[in-house]
């Protein structure tokens, strides 16, 4: 009898390569969408005052009910609606897929877009169809209703800014699909705190509306907190498959206290937004870089054909880690992504660049 | 057209009711198979300069590697095994589950158990078989041998000490079942620390065996935090559904140093193997209480019949919340659980439950 997982794991998920990360240690770290700013010391005192509270003995509030109300405060999520908290946006994403995942189900989203949609479709035993952005990244609305008409997906994803091309796709152009799509849209907000813009509104309107976001991005990645909102009929099939105490003690007590400072993420904010517009303008007088508007806290370029790989490694070479993905091909063949840091980190950056370049 | 949630979710998922915890603000917590005993100050001064140390701003390493690291050592895992992290156990029975979904697998386990074994195989769209367990709550061996002829289970799991009986199942006979399964074989040793017994060992003799743990009832139920030892080639495929950075900074801190301060934690579990002793004796010595030998820190007991509801009430008017698992009916009919607390809770309790008897 043969025992070995090659007969008992399912063969797609065998094909895979585990996800990779590069080890960072040592490097000028713009690779991941960080916000690079830590708190100041009063902040981080009052902090750990909340955590001696903490009982770390004692299971987790599995409704974070305190967690919860203070979401709702910092981000003025009426009452009406639901919200559901999950181990970064990974874990929501996983839910919708496992409670949507009858056979022969289908994922649509535009590409490219962050990779775990299809990835955890996959995990959950769903089809996968992406729909290719236009050349200029922009929402390709005539081929998505297509998309939508032909494959009846059980739920859309659009990232919104859109990850990795940094770009707001047309509002109204959204509004279409989601007017046109038989089952569910989730707009993933995972940059909002960068965007000035969000669908929230949009749930009056649109019932079968979720909007998924994470505290990762405005500075707090190491928690793995996100969080989705929309109507309850929607959010209590998902909270069914929701592990049952998912959100662990710590991550709601330093959630809540977080959002309870929010001031002080806001200000970061809007320094990361400056120095994104610098940056811009910096790189975009670099000859042979042609770099895209970003609503987000990166900004993707594209070298001459065939310098990716040689510019990514040189960076590296000179101490500035940022992400490849001209091997994804397509529309981001020769495309490197770098995330907005501190003024002497971009500054650094800047400077490696335009040497190498 | 219908966009409401009804024509899309799975028809298995919406026939749930959502996992329904009770809300113990006030009682004495006796439901949850806690560890009732906080850090000395010193200690938790300690941890609070380790967390002033986290990076929130940063993603947390997607390897956990310090924690690997120290989980190793705690625990003596051979290097020749790999380790695999999960939020919670819960996590990783999702894990293993989603990599051997294939359409018809099969998740087999005795019964009563763990619920989550049926509730996950049901989100990752497997089937779930159960063999009731003998009376006496021992494994009932042949009926398994014939389970696993019959269904080629890709997985069976095996909680060791059983939850919520309390009992550890034959040894012989679970190697009987390993030797039989045609697939992967789940000891769940979330309850080791109170065992005194361990499957780790026979990782050498069986490629096809995982063993599962948590630090929860060690001590830390807070943090979600649970692991797998097992053979490369399995656990390098479920790595592959890991949601990559599942491990928040927090909760990698917290964990490292606390298992470095393990002496500290084996101390509240000697204590409460103890008190477990105590509290057996004492509920043994009331008539009409039947009362289950555990390996746990649980103690299972059977009231009279019709009985256990009121008993359970009674409790729970009288300041003390315990587990009432009568509704599952069969093996568990009349039957309630305490978990063992603190010598003035245990009293407390017994108090209670002899007046309401």
């Amino acid at each position: 009898m043969d025992k070995s997982s090659k007969s008992w794991v399912r063969s797609e998920i065998q094909a895979l390569t585990a996800y990779h990360v590069a080890d960072p240690v040592g490097l000028i770290k713009l690779d991941n969408m960080e916000n690079p700013y830590t708190w100041d010391a009063s902040v981080e005192d009052a902090w750990l005052q909340k955590l001696k509270a903490a009982e770390i003995n004692r299971y987790p509030d599995p409704a974070s009910k305190q967690l919860d109300k203070a979401l709702r405060k910092a981000f003025s999520i009426p009452e009406k609606y639901s919200v559901l908290l999950g181990n970064g946006s990974d874990e929501l994403i996983q839910m919708i897929c496992m409670a949507l995942a009858k056979p022969g189900a289908t994922v649509l989203s535009p590409a490219p877009t962050f990779v775990m949609y299809k990835m955890i479709a996959m995990f959950c035993n769903m089809n996968y169809q992406a729909v290719e952005l236009n050349a200029d990244f922009s929402l390709p609305t005539q081929a998505m209703l297509g998309a939508i008409a032909k494959h009846q997906p059980a739920v859309i994803y659009i990232s919104y800014p859109n990850n990795p091309t940094g770009n707001l796709f047309n509002e109204d152009s959204i509004c279409q699909l989601i007017e046109a799509a038989p089952g569910l849209v989730v707009l993933d907000e995972a940059y909002f705190s960068f965007a000035n813009a969000s669908f929230l509104p949009y749930l009056d309107k649109y019932t079968n509306l979720i909007v998924m976001r994470t505290v990762s991005k405005m500075g707090m990645a190491g928690l793995r907190l996100g969080y989705m909102v929309g109507h309850k009929e929607w959010i209590d099939e998902f909270n069914k498959v929701r592990l049952p105490f998912n959100i662990n003690c710590l991550t709601q007590v330093t959630a809540e206290f977080a959002l309870e400072h929010k001031a002080e993420f806001e200000l970061q904010t809007q320094k990361i937004c400056d120095a994104r517009a610098k940056l811009f303008e910096e790189m975009a007088s670099i000859d042979d870089i042609q770099c895209f508007d970003s609503a987000a806290n990166f900004i993707l370029f594209r070298t001459k054909a065939g310098e990716a790989d040689r510019i990514y490694d040189s960076l590296k070479d000179a101490g500035i880690l940022i992400r490849n993905l001209s091997a994804h091909g397509g529309l981001l063949a020769d495309c490197l992504r770098v995330t907005v840091g501190k003024t002497e980190e971009n500054k650094a950056f800047i400077n490696a660049l335009r040497e190498i370049v």
